[in-house]
């Protein structure tokens, strides 16, 4: 397969160097330093899953570097999720008629932008839940794995075994993944977990076990969550969960547990002055709140209090 | 005229330092290492007012230490709002006929909790905006001086007269005082400023100015103030302007200028440890809307952010 990886940063770079590794064409996108090393070193993938040093050549800056007579089987988007639309509007010309647009981003709505350029047929969503940190430019360490790769059409598609196939040759590389005819659901159950903790954990900088044993923070996640399940039915998205308190017990009975001393990236990039992607997360749900009349004034104001914290 | 401080901290000590000075016969209630240093050394008063060291033999630690024929014209009641109704009950059995109990203390809700017990003729509400720091048992210091403390009646009092006399012995002894017929307009006002800026600039670790330079910071003042509108019409409480947007006006325009570079004395107790006033500002406005029904969920979240820092 010819595979771009558009965005190619910490996870990016891991699918590429892993698709790369098992015969396919890999083309990769990404930021001058991070794309020369790679170039000139190869990329360094360190961590759970093993040392290996893989050689790539073709790492390039912008879309334009790639020749045009190229047909992507798939280009994968693993930008930050505000940058999705000015990504999806370059990658929009190299989309032909069975080129699949992967999202493996964070949070809800990214779909929906590159469907707006590339169309649903082509537009595949993806959840990612393992950990991958950027140590240097042509160095990246997978740090923790949770569960398999999601992939799957959020709508209907007359490409659904391309992605099917895609999966198994993802999965074969060696980056355990699965199709699912229900891709949605899965991308709402990270929206929800993230939605949960991040911006909390991030705003009293605790860890996510702190959430689940305080009184007030248990309360604000309950309540976050209930707005989630409010903005979610009343788009007619289905979720694993029929309420809000089944939820909760998963939250606080099992996920929480499993990752008590976590920060999440989120305060990272308060500290270092970097944006977040609360925007699509708690404020996507403000959004499809506001576009549906259910009002979410908790994600809202813990959406506010993140963005003053960025610009702080 | 024979004078109580109950809650002789920092802003009571300079109550009873310049009443006791102005040839009133007072008595504190306070800790034991200030009371000690107070009775030992005299009351130092330092600060934009002038250095002073008065003789202050009355200085004890609990009612039952005061003489049971004293009979107090005025029994000034300084505690934190959270300790207001132990305050209350503790002197309940010496306000006789003629007595006052003068709330000086932060948020809402304090006068009607002393009014609970002692009634509410003999209840007078009390604004104060000018600073006082602890330095050491037996010192303090004024830091920053506002406007004249308003002292009057929440519900009309026969006592009335006896108020405006206290006024008036107050402000002759140097801290500048006025009676009032409005003063839960005026308790209000402070309470909309303290709600608008304490939590805000506590949760982001940012003096006050900041919060009028960002558009989310201003959102979301915007949006605790309008609720606490809400909740002052439900109740029919006064105010002195007649909607949410006037006073956003005197906010931003001279009341944030003049404190730009402040932090609050919030964000001090909290990195101390101690319990903040927030349930007397933003969680009495919830707790005023819940019995109302006027939703409050932005002060109701930012409310529980506080709590979850306070426990940290």
């Amino acid at each position: 397969m010819n595979i771009l990886i558009f965005g190619a940063g910490a996870i990016g770079s891991v699918f590429g160097g892993y698709l790369n590794q098992a015969n396919h064409t890999v083309w990769l996108v990404g930021r001058r330093d991070h794309m020369m090393a790679v170039r000139e070193q190869g990329l360094l993938i360190t961590g759970i899953w093993g040392e290996k040093r893989i050689r790539l050549p073709h790492a390039v800056t912008q879309t334009s570097e790639i020749p045009r007579n190229i047909t992507f089987d798939a280009i994968i988007i693993s930008v930050k999720s505000y940058d999705t639309r000015e990504a999806a509007c370059q990658i929009a010309p190299l989309v032909k008629e069975e080129t699949l647009v992967v999202s493996l981003q964070n949070g809800i709505g990214n779909v929906e932008t590159i469907a707006d350029c590339a169309g649903w047929d082509h537009t595949v969503g993806g959840r990612v839940i393992f950990g991958v940190e950027f140590h240097a430019p042509g160095e990246v360490e997978v740090t923790v794995y949770a569960e398999e790769v999601m992939l799957g059409h959020p709508k209907p598609s007359p490409l659904s075994e391309k992605t099917r196939s895609l999966a198994i040759e993802i999965d074969k590389s060696g980056i355990p993944t699965k199709y699912t005819e229900e891709i949605s659901k899965y991308i709402w159950a990270k929206l929800l977990y993230n939605a949960a903790l991040n911006p909390l954990s991030s705003l009293l900088q605790v860890p996510y076990g702190y959430l689940a044993k305080r009184q007030e923070t248990r309360l604000l996640m309950e309540q976050i969550v209930s707005e989630c399940f409010c903005v979610a039915n009343s788009h007619e998205t289905p979720l694993f969960w029929e309420k809000d308190a089944d939820y909760m017990k998963v939250l606080t009975g099992r996920l929480i547990p499993a990752t008590a001393e976590h920060h999440p990236s989120m305060l990272q990039d308060i500290r270092k002055g970097k944006p977040t992607e609360i925007d699509a997360i708690n404020g996507a749900i403000v959004s499809l709140g506001k576009k549906s009349g259910v009002p979410t004034p908790v994600n809202e104001t813990i959406a506010n209090l993140i963005h003053a914290l960025e610009k702080r």
